[in-house]
This record gives structure tokens, sequence and C-alpha cells, in this order.
């Protein structure tokens, strides 16, 4: 909502919400207090007839019933959900626990990481936006991938978020009381954004990664650090691997390969699309230590989403999402 | 718990709850992991038959509904909530919306603020715990109100809490990521601490005092600092101000008045049952600011509790509250 | 910096600092990183030979070196410290302990409150950038004190303010140990912002007033909340009150006035140059209860200066300051 | 000071400072306010000569000056700081820059870590207490390295600090506003914490192990939680790899070792000598993931010292320190 209000080619037409349909925005958000939209309870159709664009920010499940009515409408559909990530409907049907109802959507929907899929995104019609944490992982390890650089099929990723990530919940688990001063890793071996992982450094790869990816809630609202191990066969030097992603990512707008010596931040990406990247090799044990920050709510969500809609509209790829981020 | 298990001179017999009944102390409290207690769920004469004194912690209506089993056991009952706090039964049904069921035990229940009470707390068999605005605030204007000093019959309170004061709850509205950052007013004008202030305040003052207490949320978990804003009579001084001060608390193990130019924080009182206090005076306009703070769980809610225990079995005050505050 | 490189109609030309002269942005602020800006160290004829606005943020006593300097050449100044805020020049050098070295530009200037001195504004040369806690509070009693509803010359503010406000410091006392959890008031009947807002108030009531002014800090980065309490002259209502604030601030962009029983939060003015306000009043007591909240380094200070920029070059007055807070 | 105040076998003699010599306890800590305690400016000798154990908390280079008058006085000395930690003098004066004055008495010092060198503690003159990531780190690895567990020679630790961690500094970098919402890692592959990790580590494994180690500052003031990431030979199973830590630490007072499904949490410490341990074991990569959580300021250094001091003189083990952790 902040985003679109403020983007300079973007008209926001309806407000769709199970949760707060009749409600106007500024009852549900203090901070949007003043803005003329109310919150209306809709069918797909109706999204459809209204819009160009539909997001659909909601559980897995919901954007899988909105989207053929979408794409019949000739609309296009930016999931932040995980019902279009998967390439392999039998994978997202283990990890998620329901059916997916229109796997022929899935099949032609693209993964919206736009340093890694901007050509298929700006055909897209429907787009599965990535995952927070897999977002800084596989920026993260893309160059090393698809340089082959990797020696292992085996990377860990132990990842550190703010609590934004859980969602809006009211759960006891999520209160300032119990999450101020602390600090713990969940879902140890078996979160499910490990194959959405898998999949994409595989694709990068050109073979099978293994992932165990082990991710920690730290007493932050936004952020999200990714500290990848990976271990890089012979031949490669601190400079050589530092060399891969200055080529990598030379001109992406949104990735900032820090000078070494420099490591990433949460804070120094707060409310911005950048993903910053920091690289380390240790030469006497072939150890890449790779460390990626983000805004899990912006270039892990929303301000990606973003991205792929100007990019699948043709305009301006940083159009609405170039704010800087908010320091202190 | 916590004070309880550690205090030389207590055995904890039991522990009921209504929510975790059956449960182990560590699966609902990490913190308390190996203890070896287990939640029962019991009926108040269960409870009174097992232990010489009973702490109530939950909604008000239920200590009354425990109480009358317990004093004719011969035990003794500090609540902790605000069934026994009130002189005026008709106050309490007026502001907690409910019929108090035995207005017999509240008309002999002592109001648990040692520094004012401490005699009848001494012999009392069933004790309501105060507030813990309310114990910040009449122990910030005891010595003022008790030497006829104050001018006005009206006092304005003006305090911030930590998200503690909220209690455990399932709530948006006290998650991490709304209250991180935030601080706002709440109950302006209506906050149930009013009556209890006001009927504190009057019987130290010997006539009716009116108070406007404006409590507001800060993004802290333990903590509260009330600054008080009062005009005084003519013919005070920064100097005999000061000294009504020094008078009152002298000896008081719990009061802490501080130097002047030094002010009360929270964090110097966390984890403990001190109340620091500065005072000072405007003499242009005759107002008094006096600053209290107190943990708000700790002398604002259980450590007075176990204050007010050991004082009614005749045990050394500080006992098992001596503890320092924890810093940083 | 972060205002101004992405406002429509502003150029960065120079960037001067004391501190980290021939320094990258990014290497001093890592969250403006891959910006093409360097610091350097700038005496006040070549500062006002390059741009057509000088915003000066530094302690007292620096842009009184500068101004004379960017006036003679033809071009403003926007100062954020306190240079340029007194019309009582004797009151500026009793408060800051320094003699002011160019009065006669001091006579001239404008305090740069918008919603208060838009027309003076739009006129000056050199504008004094309002406090931040003087901003909230002035915007917080400007209706009332306006309409002359005013009963008392007392009004008492009690003020609670996120760490930011104390600048950029290498002090013990401003550490994320000391400070987390941590509540206090400090500069009790002595802050340097009371002379400027006794100033602003005596101006809009017409008469000398005094104001008891109570900072607290509080733990958060951004945000103030200023709680003001004032005495109303007989034959208001609480409806009255309200109309007062609705006809005031009716068409001001950056004001929202909030509908009973909602009150002004930190996080919903955060990164936007919002001030939020709610009026409640105590017809028992008459006492109105008027709560303000702005982003300090917002509204508080630098969109606020932009504010005041837009105005005096006849551009949108809401350029390059219309973004959304930042929420969570 | 706030753990031997209260413990039952301790009188506090005398307390040294170089920064605040002549100074109250209170004015220095104000949560210590009340408390009759001021810091002097002693040597060695005049230290040594008052009492029976010497704490010293310091930089490096400061407790090699004061050892050797204490040992000769027949008193006994525990260090926080690093100077009695390594084994190796080489190893020391390569990672701190400067020349150890005492390596005889390196040459006896214990390192402090009870639940592994309890025996040579309790017969030690000189103490090395451990710093708070290896104490973490080797507690999370010794039933592996000690069972012979452990295929590769390469460790990786991937560990999340507290603020307070980083000691009491005068330092923009460890403010409030820069480090409230900050994660960033630090000392990539050259922490000073990694050789005496890998001291112990190779004890505990009876051969060279390699720590890679990645610290993280997260935005909380005390906790730590480091996961251990670890090859485990052919043969072990989740139940056999669980087993070796039941054994391990059964009976271990301050061990707490975690049901299957339980993670360690920074709050579940806070405030305690407890080191929470969960393990985890991927059979199909045959990764181990150990996670460990201590108070770095408890178990990471202050509380862990009076455990050693409480085994040196034959007192019960927990005396002083069993307290409960501080929740929330």
């Amino acid at each position: 909502m902040r985003l679109l209000h403020c983007h300079p080619q973007v008209e926001l037409v309806a407000l769709s919400s199970r949760t707060y349909g009749g409600q106007d925005i500024g009852s549900v958000f203090s901070s949007l207090k003043g803005l003329n939209y109310r919150f209306k309870e809709m069918n797909p159709e109706q999204i459809a007839s209204e819009a160009d664009v539909v997001f659909v920010a909601a559980p897995h499940g919901v954007a899988m019933q909105f989207a053929p009515a979408v794409v019949e409408a000739g609309k296009k559909l930016i999931d932040l959900g995980t019902d279009f990530r998967f390439r392999d409907v039998a994978l997202y049907e283990q990890w998620y626990k329901i059916q997916h109802s229109c796997p022929h959507l899935l099949a032609e929907a693209v993964y919206g990481l736009p340093e890694v899929h901007r050509l298929e995104i700006a055909k897209a019609r429907v787009i599965g936006n990535p995952g927070c944490y897999p977002t800084s992982i596989i920026l993260a390890l893309a160059p090393l991938l698809e340089a082959r650089a990797v020696a292992d099929d085996l990377i860990i990723a132990d990842s550190k978020s703010g609590v934004s990530g859980a969602g809006r919940k009211s759960d006891t688990a999520y209160s300032f009381c119990e999450l101020t001063g602390e600090v713990h890793p969940y879902s140890v071996l078996n979160h499910r954004h490990t194959p959405e992982i898998e999949q994409e450094l595989s694709l990068l790869a050109g073979r099978k990664i293994k992932a165990v990816f082990t991710p920690h809630l730290v007493p932050t609202v936004r952020g999200i650090i990714s500290t990848v191990y990976v271990r890089i066969k012979p031949g490669y030097t601190r400079e050589s691997i530092r060399g891969l992603y200055e080529r990598r990512y030379e001109g992406e707008p949104f990735v900032r390969l820090l000078d070494e010596g420099h490591y990433p931040s949460t804070k120094a990406v707060t409310g911005s699309n950048y993903c910053d990247i920091s690289v380390d090799f240790d030469e006497s044990t072939s150890l890449a230590i790779v460390v990626a920050a983000i805004d899990n709510l912006g270039k892990g969500a929303s301000s990606q989403a973003v991205q792929c809609m100007n990019i699948m509209f043709g305009l301006e790829e940083t159009a609405g999402i170039a704010g800087l981020p908010l320091f202190p």
C-alpha cells in the first residue's frame, strides 16, 4: 500500500481483504490515516475486472483460487505467497499439504527474482514472488553457482530474520514481551523455504544442490542477514572469487557488493529494495563465507513484487522503489 | 515463581492454573526448565488446605471466589488483582462491572502497600496488592499529602509503562512488530487505576483528591516512570520539600530518594523491589514535580506481594526480595 | 540527504562536514552506499556560491557564522539548530551561553513552523527551523491559544522522545546497553527548548504564557509524544473544543486530527512529516489533554526544513516529503 | 558486584577501578545506589593483601600485572580477560600483540570451564575465565568430540551475541540509534576468540580441530546463541547422538539439555548461569546441528567466574548463582 500509493505510474483501484472488509484503511493501519481507501471483500472475477495487475498477499492456497480468473481476463497476477514458486507441483503439495488447483498456471509461472529471471518475468502472466529467506540466499550464491565454482553439493545457510517475517499475528509467541531480547533458531532442518532454496540453487548450478538452512529469529522488526558457508573448488583465490561477484552484479540497481572488510547490515537496507552482499574466502579451508542483507518486507517481499510489476509492464525498473533506506 | 522458588523460608506446595493445568512449568516458561513443578487445576478448598498463604494472580473476579475458603481454613490470601483493593464496594462494582461476592472480606482487606499500611498488613488475612501505576504515584505523593503541603485538590500524573503491564496476551496490539518503536497514551481520563489512586491519595491527604492520570505505553518490557505535577501551598522551599521526603522514607528498605539532579530510571530498578524517587520544586509557579520509578512486575506486583507476605508472617521484610537490579 | 536526494526539484550541489571532510557518503552512512557524494570542508563563501539554499544541521553557534555570507550572496539559509529561533537575542544568549554574531539576521529570521508562520516563511531569507519538542507542543496548543480558550497562564507539557533527538554521539549514556529498556526524565525545569516553547505559545496567546516542560527519554529511535495539560475557560464543551481543532487544521496537509478515542502514536508517523493530534476535555476539572505525535527527525527536523524550503521557493508544499510512514 | 554482594559466603573487601577511582558505586551504576562501596585505585600488592581471591575484569594485559603479587601472597586470581586462557604463550602474543609478562603463571593457569576442567579448577591458583563465545561453542561440542564422533577436522560455528559483549563503550558504533534494529556479522575469519575455541576443541578431540567462527551482533543486551555445524562419522543415529549429550551432561547443575523439538533461547537464560543446548542430526548429510544459549554476562563471564570461585574454595558450586532467569 505504502509503495503503490506513492508509485508515479500506479493507480490503486481496489483493495480486497477477507479480514478487514468494509473498513477504512486508516482504521486498520493508523500510519495510513487520511488516505481515501476502503477494504472490500471481492471475488476473483471482480478483482480481475478492475485492475491490470493483481497482487495477492495471503496464506498459501489463496492465490491459486484467484489466478485463473485473472489470467482469463487477460490481466497479470503477482503472488507474494508460495502458490506459484515451485516448478514441481509434487514438491509444493508435499510441503504445503494441499492440492494445487491450477497446475497449468504453476507450470507457466515465473519465479520473480529479477536478478536471475528478468527476461522471463517481462513476459510472465503469473509471478511467484520469492520468499524472503530464499531471496537473500540465492542472491548470495548465484555468482558462485553460475561460475561452477562450488565444490560440495551441500551448502549451509544460517539466517537471522526480524519478527515481521512471521506476518501480523495474534500469538503470545510473537508478543513484545516474549521477543524483546530474544534470539532463537526455529524449524531446524524442516523450514518450508528449504525446497524453494534448493530448487533455485540447483537451477543455477546445473545440478542438484542440498541446502541445510537454519533460520533464527532476532529481535528486530525488519531485516534478514543470511550467512552462507560453501566449499569452493581448487584454483580460486580471494580475488578471483570477488571478481565473480563484481561481474555478476555490475549494473544491477538493487544489489550492492560491499568493499572488503565491510559487512551487510539490516539497518543499511531497511525500508529499501537493496540487497547488500559481502564475500570472504578462507584459502586454508577453501570455504567461502557470503553474507547477504535485505529488508524482508522490501526486497524480501513487497518492493521486489513492485520491481517485478515494473518489469512486466515495461516501466522503469526502479520506479516507486528507489527510496533510500530509513536511517537511523 | 522465580521469587518464591528462591525465597529461603518458602516452600511452594502447589501451583494452580486454569490455562496450563497438567503442564510442567518448564514447558510453559522455558526460563524455568528443570524445576520440578506442575500446574494443577484446583478448587479453592484444595488450595486452602495445602498452603499457609495463597497468591492469586488472575483477572478481577477470580480472587473473590477463592478468598472465603482460604480465610475459613485459617489461611491468608494475597490478591495481585483488584478484588480487594477498594474500601468502597460500589466503586469497585462501578469500575469493574461485576458484583462483589464477599463484601465482608473486602471490608477487612488491607491495601498492601507496606510503606503506607505496614501495621495493618501485619495483621491482615486478606491483602489487595496495589496496582503498578498506583504504587508509583502513591509513593511519589505520600510525603506531600501527609504533610498537608498540597494546595490543589487536583494532581496530574503522567505515567509511562513497559508492555508487561498488560499481561501475557495473544493480541496483535501487543505484538513485537506493533510495539517496537511505539509510544502512545491510552485510557485517557478513564483508566481503571484512577479510583484506586484517588482512594489512597485522599486517605493520605485527609480530604478528597482528584487525579488526572494519563498512562502511556513505552517500548520496554518492564518498568514504570510516573511524573507527578502538584501545586504546593505557600511557604515551602526546595529544601523544605526535600526534607519531607528524606524524613518520610528514612529507613525504608525499598525506597531510594535520589540526590538532587539525579532522576529515576527504569533500568535502575529492573528486577528489584526498589522504588526510586526524585523531587523538584519550581518556586516561581509553586509546582512540585515528583518522579517515581518501579519495576511494574516487581514493586508494582510480585515482589511487593512477597514483601507483604514477609510482613504478615513476621519474616525479615526483605527476605527473598533483596536481589539487586539486573543491569544492563 | 535521504529526503533531498529523492526530491524531484532539488539538486544536491555540495555536502559540507567538519567531521567527515573528504569521506564518501557511503563510508559514513552505510545506508547511503552507492550514492555519488563526498563530504567537503567548506567555508561559508564557497557554500553560498554553490547553492540556492543552504541547510545547516550543526550545534548552535555554527549557522550564525555562515548566515551573513549566504544572505549577502542572495541565497537562503535554513538552520536546523537554534541560532535563528529567538525573537529576543538576550534570551538566546542567556540560554546558550554565547554571543550572537549577527543579531540583525536574527531579527529578520522567521520561525519555520509552516502551520503558524506560512506567509512569513514564503518571504524569509533566514529560517530558524523549530526544535522537535516545540513543534509538537506548539501544534498541540495553537487552536486553543489562538481562540483565547486557555484559562491559566501555565501549561504543563510532558514529552517523551526517542533517542535520536540527542544527535549522533559517542557517549556511554547513549549506548544500546544503557538505553534498551530505559525510560527517564531529564533536564527537569531547565531544558533549553523551554524559552522557545514559551515564545511561540505567548505569541499565539497574545499574552505571556509559562510552560512547565518535562522531557523524557524513551527507548525508541524516532518519535516524540507530547502530552499537554491545560485549563480551559468556562463555557467550553468537549464538542466546542474539538471544533476549534477541526477548523484550525482543516486543509493542513501534514496535521492529522484523530477521531475521538484514537490517540497519536510514534509508529504512525515514523519516517513522515505528519503531526497527529488528539484532544480530550474533562468537563469536571476544565482540563484539556492534548496529545501530539511527530517523528522528531521528520516534522521535528529535516522534513519540516524541506517543507519550509518548498514554501520559500514556491514549490508544491508536499514535494519530496509526501512519503507515507514506514510501518511496521 | 551484583552477584558477589548477594553471595552468602562472600564479603566484598575492596573495589578497584582505573576509571572510577574515588567514586561511589551508586554514582557509576545507578542500579546499585544505596550500596556502601567506593572504587579505589589500588596496586596489586594492596589488592593481594586485602582479599582471598581477586577478580580481574579488565582489558588484556592488566591481569598479568596483578597475578604475580596475588599468587605470591598465597591468594587466588580469576581473570575474566584473556591473559590466562592460552596454553601456548606464542598464540597469545600473536593474537593480542603484546608480550606475556608471566608465562610461568600462564603455564599453570587453568581454563575456567567447570564442565570440562572441574578438578583442575579446584586446585588452581590462577584461572583464565573462558570467553563468552568459546563457552557456548565448547559446551555445544564437548560430548561429540570426547566421544570421537566428529568426522571432519573443520567445524562451523555461527554465533549471535547481544551488544553487552562489547563492553561499556563510548563509541557511536555501539549507540542505541545505530544498533536498534541492527544485525551484522563482524570479525569474519579473524575474531580473537578463534584460537581459544580451537585450543579447547582440539584438547577435547585429541587432535587438531579447525574452527570457522562467525560472530554476529544482534540487537539485544544480553545473550549468545551459537549454532554449530559438524559432520558426524558413519554409524551414528539421531538417538545415539542425543544419548551422548544426555550422559555427558547428566548431573551438571547449569547445563540444560532440551527436549527434541525445543530450542535454546536467549531469554530463557538471561540473568542466570545456565547453558541450554539442543542437538539435531540430519541423517541424509551426517550433519549435526548443535545450538547453545548462554547469558554472555552470566555463564559467559561473571557467574561462571563465581562458579569457579565456589569450586576453588570448596563451597557449594551453585552458591550465589542459583538465581533463576529473569523473564520476561
